[in-house]
């Protein structure tokens, strides 16, 4: 029924703009329109005069395609399903849209090839995109889902962790906890950084063992039915009862103040979610907070991005980014200062946006915390 | 070193076919040229007059890179790695080749706009990935270190499963384990099938538990260095010394039955393979033991696939294939039989090229075997 629908609002769209059918190779796309999560599949929408869909796998997704698709009639490609695909297009449609930033130039040959037509596609970047920017009620409850068992795998890591265990240590365990929860898997390599790889945005997890003094960045996320979160959490491990030793106090006050200003910045684009705001004034209210305070320059990636059945999707919350946010977007707000072989700090939470501001999906604390 | 000698090695291929430089984009080309595992790249070879080449990323990989990458500069791009790169060649070179399979439509149109000339970008499909396709001893050593540990880990995995395991449990014990053991990450999401499941292909670890009678399909790989392995076991849970109930009977001698027969066929394409032989007589030799006795047709797979920096790459080992295997090349031979809503077996190693032979690099016990 969902699935249908969302062929049927991509027909619309497609009628919308005179294109007879689209073809559709990006398997999140797939999954968003059909449940299929086989790694093979070429899928044909035709949007008129009836609306109709077909998806093409290979033999290996025999049993599972019939189980999980759904609003689209499904066949086995012997050979190519790519090449099935175009050739059945062909047959049902009189034009054919594609996405150029999900299409190679070779698969644009071969589809070309098998259609049998020269100008049988035409462009049609982002429809897809456009329509899963903004979450559904049963999407958002799938990341809402997700975004807390991440929190909750937080909190009782932190129980577990103590100094002179190793980064690669508490990734296992983290993702060990996370399986056993019941995840399909986690949303991408988990990043545990201490001391000077946290200066890394994307250190991996190492042999290296954490001690007192060090800052500690935590960067993971679960999938559950398809749906990612995404969380960053940085603190430190503490002295405890001893005195900080006078050769760590310069480095010991400088990270909590980065880490302060970091938490400002991470705030203050929290603050400025909301439906109509653009992902460049997001981004800016992050960027101006560490600007102000002279570690702009140590800020070198974007705030944000759209988080949903992918990890890293639409819309960019970056610099200049004049995509205007929508109720239903569910995006990132990571601001990070990672000062070169020194340390790094970086706070993240996933947050849904509402009409009025922005919900919070990853609310567990965020604060200077010590171990 | 050996970076540079690749790169050198890529260099004269281009001057052999008169390119002047080449556009590389393919992250697992990007490393196998440099050593760089970032997660955004574009680096530029240049062929002639002189050798050299260019690295452009972002800001997130600034320590990264530095510490990473031989035998090319590094450019951290403040806006588009891509656009730089392109522009940078048009600079210091009269022509760019670019692989079509790892080129988007709209990022070949960037390229031209950032380079400014439409005639600069020229097709140089596979270069990289035909230096790839022969390891050199120390990638050998790699992915027999990373092959050893998948056997070590299934053998001491076997001694722990216990009927009334979760698919789940089992998947997350082995990832744990290996995780402590080192690696990386796992080659793929790692395959638990038990029972009917185990007639998917692909099927994902479920909440369902193994019993006596069920055949359970195993297949994972762990990335070491960067290096993929990739086994697949199927072993059953025995009734103990309980008699096979009379409903089972049946199943249980049919499972049997068509485990020899897979085995058979694996067996028979592993004594296929050495350098000279192409891909389609191997993947002939387990096809045709699996025709005759008629189960070809729930084989609906290739034989096998090349194994390296990616879990899957070239060469294919399918129907059909003419590609002729070298000494060096890594496979894997894995057929299957897949029995719709019954069961499924698969067994796969992962085996070297000789010039008369093949190693295995997965010998750990592949026979029936009851739990």
């Amino acid at each position: 029924m969902m699935y249908r629908g969302r062929i049927r609002q991509l027909a619309q769209e497609l009628r919308r703009r005179s294109i007879s059918s689209l073809l559709v190779t990006h398997l999140p796309d797939v999954r968003y329109l059909t449940g299929f999560t086989g790694s093979n599949a070429a899928l044909v929408v035709v949007a008129e005069p009836r609306v109709s869909a077909r998806l093409f796998t290979d033999g290996r997704y025999t049993v599972q395609a019939k189980r999980e698709v759904q609003g689209a009639t499904v066949r086995i490609a012997p050979k190519s399903a790519l090449a099935e695909a175009c050739s059945w297009a062909e047959q049902h449609a009189t034009q054919c849209g594609f996405d150029r930033a999900q299409t190679t130039v070779a698969s644009l040959a071969a589809m070309k090839k098998a259609a049998g037509k020269r100008s049988f596609f035409v462009p049609a970047d982002g429809l897809v995109a456009a329509l899963r920017v903004v979450k559904d009620a049963a999407e958002i409850e799938l990341i809402r889902h997700a975004a807390s068992l991440t929190c909750s795998l937080y909190e009782s890591l932190l129980g577990w962790i103590e100094p002179g265990m190793r980064e690669r240590d508490i990734a296992a365990e983290l993702e060990h906890r996370a399986r056993m929860a019941g995840v399909e898997s986690m949303s991408f390599e988990t990043i545990v950084a201490a001391a000077e790889r946290s200066s890394q945005p994307h250190a991996r997890a190492t042999e290296a063992h954490i001690a007192p003094g060090d800052l500690i960045t935590l960067d993971f996320g679960v999938v559950m039915n398809g749906y990612s979160s995404d969380m960053t959490r940085t603190f430190a491990i503490g002295y405890g009862e001893k005195p900080v030793p006078s050769r760590e106090k310069r480095r010991w006050v400088e990270q909590r103040e980065v880490f302060e200003i970091v938490l400002a910045g991470q705030q203050a684009a929290v603050n400025a979610v909301r439906a109509g705001a653009t992902c460049g004034e997001v981004d800016r209210a992050a960027r101006s907070v560490l600007e102000a305070t002279g570690y702009g320059k140590y800020f070198t990636h974007s705030t944000g991005h759209g988080v949903g059945l992918e990890i890293h999707e639409v819309p960019r919350v970056g610099k200049d980014s004049k995509d205007v946010l929508k109720a239903g977007t569910v995006i990132t707000i990571e601001p990070g200062v990672y000062l070169p072989g020194r340390f790094g700090v970086r706070i993240e939470d996933t947050v849904l946006v509402t009409e009025d501001g922005a919900e919070v999906l990853t609310p567990v604390h965020k604060g200077w915390m010590e171990l």
